[in-house]
């Protein structure tokens, strides 16, 4: 039983993007002819290698925080704001790999996604405390 | 209570082979005297680092399909599919050690596992969308 | 729902202090003028990367450890292993940055506390498994 079903939707859809950004490095790799385990030798492969590891670093933040708050805000808002995280990070991707000064603004929106969901989460802890 | 003890239990294997990976790279770290932080200096250090942080890479993934997929297709299915990840993770991982041009199948069961608790979600979701 | 508050509260805590640490990152790239893709290039600006990434190795086996705990031993007593994986941290984290040389201890305490999460898991996976 998926009681959360559009939460398990983005959830699914957040980890085919990281998924998908992995297969991107291994095709830079062979591209450039990089050798595993150097992880340096091509500006291309670099990037596409940085853009993958900082999706990790916020997917690990990311996922718990939609998890929790969808035992907040319900199915439906939770799934919502992990829509916009999904679409901050295929901005942040796209414009990092053309070029890594550009990759402020999908950065942004992939922080404002997870700090509503982090509000979230503390306004339900807040609301357990208080017994309401 | 631990309702689904069987993918408990796989996902604390899997934790505890992850936490065994990163302590070879402690002692390749030791072996060669590459002092931290560094990441780089000697082939067999790299290798185990690699090794190591291509594993977080496949856990941030494996995980939470690993939790939706044992509402899906039950503990017991669930579990065994997890099982097949940390074979293809002990493949790896050995094959990757000794030579990095060897770690293609280790590699392939590993998404093979991961793919087909995906798969399993997705028709999870599926039904619960269809209201079955 | 929240049900299980403190280990909620915890787990906020842990994301925070992980999300301040990639800030810390970010802030030594600006000072030390490492643009990216580029994960050298000054030391302190290494060490605090390695910190962000061994966190991030640490978050990956703490989390779901967490949260499989609070099952088996309750909220509070999860939530305050918790407390002392973060103490943990914030002594390596601050350690680390100052001398690589002595971010041992608070490695240590972080494994303890995470230890001490498994030991509990496997502990009601044995109790599920004799039917108690």
């Amino acid at each position: 039983m998926l009681a959360m079903k559009y939460t398990a939707l983005v959830t699914v859809a957040t980890l085919a993007l990281t998924f998908g950004l992995s297969g991107r490095v291994g095709a830079m790799r062979q591209r450039h002819g990089i050798d595993a385990p150097a992880i340096t030798g091509h500006p291309e492969f670099e990037r596409a290698n940085r853009i993958h590891y900082n999706t990790i670093e916020q997917l690990v933040l990311f996922l718990p925080l939609l998890w929790l708050a969808t035992g907040v805000i319900g199915d439906a808002w939770a799934a919502g704001i992990g829509g916009v995280w999904i679409l901050g990070r295929l901005i942040y991707a796209q414009a990092y790999q053309r070029d890594p000064k550009k990759r402020g603004p999908g950065m942004i929106i992939t922080i404002l996604a997870t700090g509503a969901l982090a509000v979230s989460v503390l306004w339900g802890i807040l609301r357990a405390l208080l017994g309401a």
